[in-house]
């Protein structure tokens, strides 16, 4: 059987196509490839060297293996599946829920084959109280499962001791060993102790692997799985896309030209990675890379003693609905965006457009004609005046959406942020920028003790308050 | 009583807490202030002489009576309701919706005093197929309300003619007549003929407003009645910011320093506006705001005979979520973005933080606070981390969020959009850029006829394959 595939178009970047000011011409390619040649055996060495663990990820079947057997110990009498995490704890669970399970999945009980899903990704009190009267009743058929490498982040861990009390009060002393399957580091960390204390059931994130790199990991599976996810196929997905973005022929590698193409972009003035999927199955996988490239490649960087502030700016948009909404701004806008579509060939199921009334004949064009035709045109369409304009397009081909598609997917793009990191000559596995705000939220909720050597929790809230509490003088 | 407010505090732009760099300082500011208060008399002339039509839709009552008119004919019995429409056909809706009602509306059957809602802004043939499985036995008690100036957006009109299908096929000749509400032109166009031609229920776009101006006329006013939003209130709150957006006082006019300061920063090398509501519920505004943006502001001018590319990038971030996704790259990526929060005083619900575990002292400091205070503390410690480096910060202030809130900040963001556009000298109420794609989609679907006086669609159809078939060279 030939599985369904993922590919990579590059064409209407050329300067064949949009001209020599914004494209991108063989000369100039030839000359990423020759740069972006030399980092593929590097990339490759690194991740020999154990340096990159997530790559590894399609290849350790004891992730999956433990994840099936807390799917089977739970499965049974769950109705309701709520994930609480944030950043990389949530938004792979997110992009691979929405991409592989039908649109009316958590309304439709004829639409789903496992329980309903909800992630909570936020510390909305009249968000999280919605959910909570509606959940409060049914706490015997829910399980959570917290996903925290620390357990100290202060939204994930508010959500769990909002959770525990409840489920102490509803359930009594079992209520929080029964239905909560921790998702944490396999040894130390306050979740983990939680989890030993409780014992309640566990999964592990892997070591080395940061937020944003382990939705193959149990962090994605997991929910994945119980959701009727197929989860080898997810994983054999990402090996056969590992295949290709393995090979040192850069003509041949997707990962190392889309690199190469996204960077050579952001050093020619288009610094805004705009991505669009034309589909709604793969619309939050757009969320997924917005933090992927986002963290991975935000970075300040010493130039020779110098402060350099570097990093594209990821763009959500979805098409067709944003034709609506922001195709003026991308043709008539400054040409500072690279464009990046997701396009899918076969949709698994469709819909014929019905007749035109007799009155309305200028519509009759569109009877009979295939919704699936209609999106593919809308995307052409967009693409075509976009190129009228000179703005540079990529399309991600999908064959099809399904387990094996995003698998391939989701490999394809951590690749490439591997190797755009590789080329800005950053570090894309860090994210030193987030520890401020998390340590500032510590502070104004009333830690107490030292922050720094000179500074007390207590004096840090001060001078945050000072920063950031309105002067009515500024106010209208 | 005393209404609650919405707010625009600008204190964090100021060179005082951002630096000379980044920040305005108290000249430009004066400066800014001059120039724009120029602008205010031309903007309230304007209005009176009837050319920005929007800024009467709170002061026109048969509006929302013909509105409730129907909405008596139509609620009863109607457990589903489903809005067909895109860009300001859908956006308003939705983000009204996610404002007003609970966030399980749509599952939880005791937190809705209305139909469940839907609303399809694509045509993504997997989704629809979805919804449709589940509505098919459901169909007498849905109403399809559609939305469209003319009826011709190709989205709309072959949803329309799907559903208009399936209702004579389950529900017989009377099925499209009782099941279908229009919003249209009040007189022509190939929407107003069917729903003449069929005796449709329906209401009116006001002439001379455009798709993003519409939220506040029956286009967005019916769905909102129909799930029991206060839509008198949503009036009362834009009348009440109109008197302010009015004043000819710069320093007491909320849209003109909103727009001084955008425009400012556009103009200063921050191309990219982002917009981040702490609040679940103002979500979706954020979607809403990004079309008035984009395709009010992204225009192309002619400079002395120079073409020039204008117009802001919006992006649309949500607190805390993103935190844990964009914040690195706000603080550590260029200084290219100016940010704007949208933060929420009382969220009318609250949520305790439960007790630590034992086994994790070091939860200790978040038991007992409130999940409110929490997000308050977490978009402030983010705001300060912006501010620690230079990133310039906006927020607009909501006491509560309610149907007079939502009517303030919908009205505040509209003159807002006015008042950037006549800096930029641009006019912000038209969109020619997205003809080419729409024209592009119709020769696609197979439109025959004249394109132009030299080109039949069919060749325009060839001319656009050209330029979009795949070529495999450039596929890997």
């Amino acid at each position: 059987m030939s599985e369904s595939e993922v590919k990579l178009y590059y064409k209407n970047v050329s300067a064949d196509v949009i001209g020599d000011e914004h494209g991108i011409t063989k000369l100039e390619f030839e000359d990423l490839g020759d740069r972006t040649s030399l980092l593929i055996p590097q990339i490759n060495k690194q991740r020999k060297a154990g340096k990159t663990p997530y790559r590894d990820l399609p290849y350790r079947p004891q992730i999956a293996d433990q994840v099936r057997e807390v799917v089977a110990e739970v499965k049974d009498g769950c109705e309701i599946l709520v994930v609480l995490g944030i950043g990389g704890s949530a938004l792979g669970n997110i992009a691979v829920q929405t991409a592989l399970n039908p649109y009316m999945y958590n309304i439709d009980e004829t639409q789903r084959t496992g329980p309903r899903m909800f992630v909570f990704d936020n510390v909305d009190p009249a968000q999280f109280a919605s959910f909570l009267n509606w959940v409060g009743g049914k706490l015997d058929k829910t399980i959570f499962n917290v996903i925290s490498k620390s357990g100290r982040t202060a939204e994930t861990a508010s959500q769990l001791m909002i959770i525990r009390q409840l489920l102490l009060e509803k359930l009594g002393p079992d209520g929080f060993h029964n239905q909560v399957v921790a998702t944490t580091d396999a040894r130390a960390g306050t979740l983990r102790n939680i989890a030993t204390d409780a014992k309640l059931r566990s999964l592990e994130i892997p070591d080395g692997v940061g937020g944003r790199f382990t939705v193959l990991s149990a962090v994605g599976l997991f929910s994945a799985a119980m959701c009727g996810v197929d989860i080898d196929s997810l994983l054999a997905g990402a090996a056969a896309m590992d295949e290709k973005v393995s090979r040192e022929d850069f003509a041949k590698n997707p990962a190392a030209i889309n690199a190469a193409i996204n960077h050579h972009y952001y050093n020619n003035g288009k610094r805004n990675s705009v991505i669009m999927p034309y589909s709604y199955a793969l619309k939050d996988m757009a969320d997924w890379y917005r933090q992927l490239w986002a963290e991975s490649l935000g970075k300040r960087v010493d130039l020779n003693g110098r402060d350099v502030w570097v990093g594209p700016t990821p763009i959500k948009a979805l098409g067709t609905t944003d034709q609506h909404s922001q195709v003026q701004l991308y043709r008539e806008g400054p040409n500072d965006k690279l464009f990046t579509f997701l396009q899918v060939k076969d949709f698994g199921s469709d819909l014929a457009v019905g007749p035109a009334p007799d009155c309305a004949d200028e519509l009759g064009f569109l009877a009979g004609k295939n919704m699936s035709v209609l999106l593919d045109s809308e995307k052409k369409a967009t693409e075509y005046a976009l190129l009228q304009d000179e703005r540079p397009c990529l399309t991600v081909l999908f064959d099809k959406v399904n387990a094996h598609t995003v698998g391939q997917f989701i490999y394809l793009f951590e690749v490439t942020t591997s190797f755009v990191g590789a080329l800005f000559n950053i570090n894309p596995y860090d994210q030193p920028a987030v520890e401020l705000g998390k340590e500032a939220t510590f502070a104004l909720m009333g830690k107490s003790g030292s922050y720094t050597s000179d500074c007390t929790y207590e004096q840090f809230a001060e001078e945050i308050r000072a920063r950031t509490d309105i002067d009515e003088d500024c106010l209208v």
